[in-house]
């Protein structure tokens, strides 16, 4: 499977923020993030690096 | 491998951008795509959908 894990960039560190995530889409000013399990996070953030080969998805907050 | 396709979503039709593709990062107003191979693109757009476990990666311009 090919879901990758969001990480929450603060203060230089990452935070996990949901994992297995599938998929992500814009939803007014912040993501959305739907996980294989249907679980979701609504979060003020934007994407500073998506990195699929090793399933990682770094968010930074607005 | 979990790399993905991107696809620019024109007048309603997905064409492909960059197949294999690992790393998406914001680049000024931006995206930049890696794929496996190294090739890149520089792409004013922003995401619209990605869909991890259908290694789809769908972009509309700005």
């Amino acid at each position: 499977m090919c879901e990758a894990a969001a990480y929450l960039l603060k203060n230089g560190q990452e935070e996990l923020l949901l994992s297995e995530v599938d998929i992500i889409e814009p939803d007014g000013d912040s993501l959305r993030l739907v996980n294989i399990f249907g679980e979701q996070k609504v979060i003020k953030a934007d994407i500073h690096r998506l990195n699929l080969v090793n399933h990682k998805i770094i968010l930074k907050e607005k």
